[in-house]
C-alpha cells in the first residue's frame, strides 16, 4: 500500500518538476519572441501553453485519483494537496509566460520593448529561467534551503521591476503612453512569474516544516 | 457520517460564500479609496485582507481535516478539492483589493485615475461587485446557469478594460506616463478580479457536469 502510495506520489512530483521546465522554457522563448521581435516563436509559445494546462489536469486527475485510492492522512495527504496547489502556481507561471508571448505578437512587427529597457528586461528573464530551475529542483529534493533560496533570488526580480518602473517615471521618458503600457505590463509579467515561484516554495517550507514562510501567498503583492 | 460530511462541507461552502462578500467589500472599499482619495479607507482595505488570507487558511485546513477523518470519494472528494481551489481564486481577488488600495495610498493625496478615466473605473468597480456577488450567489446554490452568468458579466468588464486601454492609447492623452502606467495596472487588477470570478465559475460547473467550461481558469487571459 505504502509502496504503491509513493510511487504515485513520486510521478506527480516528476510531474511538477516537468511543468517548471515547461515553463522555463516558455519564458525563455517568450523573452526571445519579444526582444527579437520573432513571431513564429511567440506563436509557438502562445500554443504550447496548452500542453502545460494539460498537465496541470493530469496531475489534478491523478491526486484526486490518489486521494480516493489510498486514502493517505498526516504528512501524506498533505503532500497530494500540496501538489495540486502548487501545479496550479506552476501552470499560472506558463500563462504569465504566454502573456509576454502575445504582447510580442501584438506589437509584432515592431518591438515593444524600447531600447532603454531591453537589458532590464532581457535581466528579468535571466532571473525567470533560475527561478523556474530553482523551484524545479525545490520540489525535486523537497529542499527547504533550496525553498529559502527563491525568496532571494525573487527580491532580484523586484529590484528589477522596480527599476522599469524607474525608467518609465524618468522625466526624460521618450517613448511614449503605448510602449509604457506594454512595459508596465510586461514587467508585471515576470514579477508576477516570480511571485508563483515563490508560493511554490514556500509550500515546500510548509510541507517540510510545518510552518509558513515569513511571505506566504496570500502576503504576496 | 454522511450526514457529518455534508454538514463540514456545508460550512466551508458558507465560508466560501463570506470569503466572496469580504473579496466584495474590500474591492467596493479599495475603489471608493482610489476615486475619493481617501487614505484611511485605503489602509483599512490593505490591512483587512489578512482576515481574507486567514479565513482561506482555514478553509485549506479544515478541506484537509475533512479529508483524513472522512476519506471521501467520488463527487464527495471532488468537492472538498475544488473548495480549497476555489479559497485560493477568492482569497487572490482580496489581493487585488488590496493592490487598488496600494496604488490609491500610494499617489494620496493626489488621484491616481484622471478625469477621463473616472467613468470607467467606477463602471469596473460596479461589474466587480456584481461578479463578487455572483459568485457567492453560484457557490451557494450550485448552480449552473449562475456560474455561466459569471462569465457574462465578466465579458463587461473586459470591454471595460480594452476602453480604458483605448483611452491610455488615444493620442490626445495628456495626463503623462505616470497616470498611464497606474491606470494600466488599476485596470488589469479589476479585470484579474473578474477572470478569478469566472475561474471560480468554471470550477462549479465542472462539480455539477463534469466537464470543463469552454474557458478554463487554464485558457484565460
Amino acid at each position: 500500500m505504502r509502496d504503491a502510495f509513493h510511487d504515485d506520489l513520486d510521478r506527480i512530483s516528476d510531474d511538477l518538476v516537468e511543468m517548471t521546465s515547461m515553463v522555463d522554457a516558455a519564458m525563455k522563448r517568450a523573452t526571445s519572441a519579444l526582444l527579437d521581435t520573432d513571431l513564429a516563436t511567440a506563436e509557438s509559445v502562445i500554443a504550447a501553453d496548452d500542453d502545460i494546462d494539460q498537465l496541470r489536469r493530469d496531475v489534478d486527475d491523478r491526486a484526486v485519483d490518489l486521494l480516493a485510492r489510498q486514502q493517505p492522512v498526516a504528512t501524506d495527504l498533505r503532500m497530494v494537496v500540496t501538489a495540486m496547489h502548487m501545479a496550479s502556481d506552476i501552470e499560472r507561471m506558463g500563462d504569465l509566460a504566454r502573456h509576454v508571448a502575445k504582447v510580442a505578437r501584438m506589437r509584432y512587427p515592431e518591438s515593444a520593448v524600447p531600447q532603454p529597457l531591453r537589458d532590464t528586461i532581457a535581466e528579468m528573464a535571466v532571473v525567470a529561467e533560475r527561478l523556474a530551475a530553482a523551484t524545479g529542483k525545490a520540489i525535486a529534493d523537497k529542499d527547504v534551503r533550496g525553498a529559502n533560496e527563491i525568496e532571494k533570488i525573487d527580491d532580484e526580480m523586484d529590484q528589477l521591476h522596480r527599476k522599469i518602473f524607474g525608467e518609465l517615471l524618468n522625466q526624460h521618458w521618450e517613448h511614449g503612453t503605448e510602449a509604457a503600457v506594454d512595459a508596465t505590463l510586461i514587467s508585471r509579467y515576470y514579477e508576477r512569474f516570480g511571485d508563483h515561484a515563490v508560493a511554490v516554495a514556500n509550500r515546500i517550507v510548509y510541507l517540510v516544516t510545518g510552518r509558513y514562510g515569513t511571505e506566504d501567498e496570500g502576503l504576496q503583492d
